[in-house]
């Protein structure tokens, strides 16, 4: 029996943040929607995500970049790549408790290449953050 | 008893690497030299850093960036900053058991913004990886 | 009688266009429509625009979403800032003779920093560049 | 008779600054010095390199680091490859009568990518740019 998109991805999330590697930060990702390519997420900040001033930690922020356009990626291609290039912006704070919608995308697959794109919103629809992703995922 | 500025970036990584929040991270981090604005620090690659192919993870990666770069903003400011942009470059897979080294500095202090770069390199001295991380602190 | 914002972001160009600095290098830039805060523009690529290997220049490029975005931010302000960080991640070559589309715009304007991005695409739809440009603006 | 890498590099920078293309921009460029996968460069600042402000453009500053970068590849590869990503920090203005200087070098060469670096310094020492430009060079 074949599976949706949606299935795939959760099975994805699922898989990889039972890890014992470092993809355990992102345990508190659900996914709320998929296509091939392309995946919607939420999570609630809460105190393990948070940095001194006690907002979203940039890192983990750089890190649901980099994991959540690979599972976009992983949901077309079957395999993650390897990351080249990252790029974030930082635009606005995120508090505990709060709700945050990821969007993760494929932008293009080149012959050797794929880049992707992140967007990181919170309740009211304010841009948090904006990451740019690529990848090496071979021929 | 002044203290020296190794002794202020140990009481600083030590200090943060405790948090209930997502800089627990880092704590595999040790100080191996640090000056004012500047700091050298080590890692061994544990398994708890791993992604999925078993190497260093890139949101780690981004977060030793983010984190140590901080460090050697606050060794001189005092404190954090916000970050408004983080890039990173991934040059070559970390593996477990290796022992990475990560230099962080202040690269200019503007009127509003500090730019700080982090260049990580393995124990053969290859570039594992670059990044360029910039921060809002203010006046 | 008050202009419209496609009228306002035309004039913007072309006096920008005209100045004796840098800026001359977009002179082939056309706006197709405008809102505030966002602009498409059109430019078809011409021998003045190319590398080496013959296709658009990773420079110009840059430069576009250097430029378009500025204008983006222009349109709302009436004050270009000043750049922090600037990212472009290239997805595909542009030919001479092909006429490309920039959309450009603000994605975020913080208390003191603004943050825009570029989207360069061909005339079949496929993604030519993708950019993230910071700019500090003041209170 | 052989070259050394001095006159390759000098040689290289007359044939692209020459070119009908966009690498024109650059003719003001001057090698100081140069080894095999990296350059020093100079540029006095002139009228005809200002953004609407009247200092260094940033397009500009970000075409500066793409050609030098490349320059510094082409040194080595004989090859200029495609970029994949490029990413600029700005960090102080330059004005026009000043002289920057742009030292430009490869960082990394993987399998199929080049990784290279740029800062662009003022007379005075002071960090005016630094920028990482990744390149698919192939095997």
């Amino acid at each position: 029996m074949a599976s949706s998109p949606l299935q795939v991805m959760r099975q994805i999330v699922q898989h990889v943040s039972k890890s014992k590697g470092f993809d355990k930060v992102i345990d508190k990702v659900q996914v709320v929607s998929a296509v091939p390519g392309k995946g919607v997420f939420e999570m609630k900040v809460a105190d393990e995500h948070l940095n001194m001033p006690g907002t979203l930690h940039g890192g983990l922020t750089a890190t649901l970049v980099d994991v959540l356009t690979t599972f976009a990626l992983l949901s077309v291609e079957g395999k993650p790549g390897v990351s080249t290039d990252l790029h974030v912006s930082y635009m606005k704070a995120a508090k505990p408790g709060e709700t945050i919608t990821i969007t993760a995308e494929v932008l293009k697959r080149g012959r050797t290449l794929a880049y992707t794109r992140a967007e990181i919103k919170n309740e009211q629809g304010d841009m948090v953050a904006q990451g740019l992703h690529t990848k090496h995922v071979g021929n």
